[in-house]
């Protein structure tokens, strides 16, 4: 115990967190001496549980309390649509926009030699095993506009050729809102080369 | 649990810490989902257990594991001389400059009638007895350059005239790297009324 700097370990521990700095670490150890004990045990409790109760559904990897997570027990959605993402993450943010009803599939990464992930690294073989088993019949791959997205969806592209799905990808063009002043090269491109008829 | 959700408990309790919005507290949530259960547990412990023994030095109202902190404690410093601040926090601020060799007060807030902090809500009562006891002769003012700062700073001022101790504020001015063009008029105000003799 330092007592010179009682709140020393809170500190490191906080910055260790992603998109926090060592101010924002100190301003929430003061944060949390403020609060009462019962409110900072039940703090701790919540993330201990939740990172003890949460495993992956074994069919699609999404997260879930269960061994198979809730859009894989929906029976209104279409197990013969796939949509592969990266991280369960993504599926939040697609399940957010309601256009979607068909299945998950969760890589759990990109393909990114540089940081040693490689194809045999990411759910690609149960990816192929469930093509076979539900009958996929089209798949919609919603991976980062980013070079290990471009690099897997490339791969996977090459790979499941042979099982005449539908394959296709999100669009890439101008984000809602925004200034095509300020919009980068690279986007304006995309988006010229995609740009839909208005007629 | 919320199996459409599995991390909605979590997002809610990151939610509720200063600074964290709803994105930044499932990005956290997701973050703490990708470490090891013992580093989660570990996180946990150092928050609950930090909380656990923290109190406030008996003296001066700092942070401490004891009953007294390490600057009460420290035999070479000042007891006549007392910064007062109005947050331990702010004790950290002023440390990190190494200017101050006396020892602080922690008022526990500042005057603020409008969310019902009043004189005998801080420790004003603890800061007279101090003056007598430690025969203080000098008190350092280390309080916000805001309205219940200034507030605290006339109250206390009025109050502790008649121990006739030398009394002084921290200076106003411009802070270092700031572009005159940009600051605003009462900062302006204050560094030209605070304006030092450069001969």
């Amino acid at each position: 115990m330092d007592n010179r700097n009682p709140i020393k370990d809170l500190v490191e521990q906080l910055s260790k967190l992603p998109g926090i700095g060592p101010k924002s670490a100190q301003r929430l150890s003061f944060f949390f001496l403020s609060l009462k004990k019962s409110k900072v045990l039940e703090f701790a409790e919540v993330l201990v549980d939740t990172r003890e109760k949460i495993k992956y559904c074994d069919r699609c990897f999404n997260i879930s309390f269960f061994n198979r997570c809730y859009i894989c027990l929906d029976q209104d959605r279409f197990a013969d649509k796939l949509c592969v993402v990266s991280e369960p993450k993504d599926i939040v943010a697609l399940e957010r926009t309601g256009q979607f009803k068909g299945h998950y599939h969760v890589l759990g990464g990109l393909i990114s030699p540089i940081d040693g992930i490689h194809p045999e690294g990411l759910r690609i073989w149960e990816l192929e095993e469930r093509i076979r088993k539900d009958k996929v019949s089209e798949i919609i791959f919603a991976l980062n506009p980013t070079i290990e997205g471009d690099a897997t969806l490339l791969y996977l592209n090459k790979l499941l050729r042979h099982h005449h799905l539908n394959m296709s990808k999100l669009a890439h063009g101008l984000p809602m809102g925004a200034d095509i002043d300020y919009t980068d090269e690279m986007t304006l491109q995309k988006a010229f080369m995609g740009r839909t008829s208005i007629s």
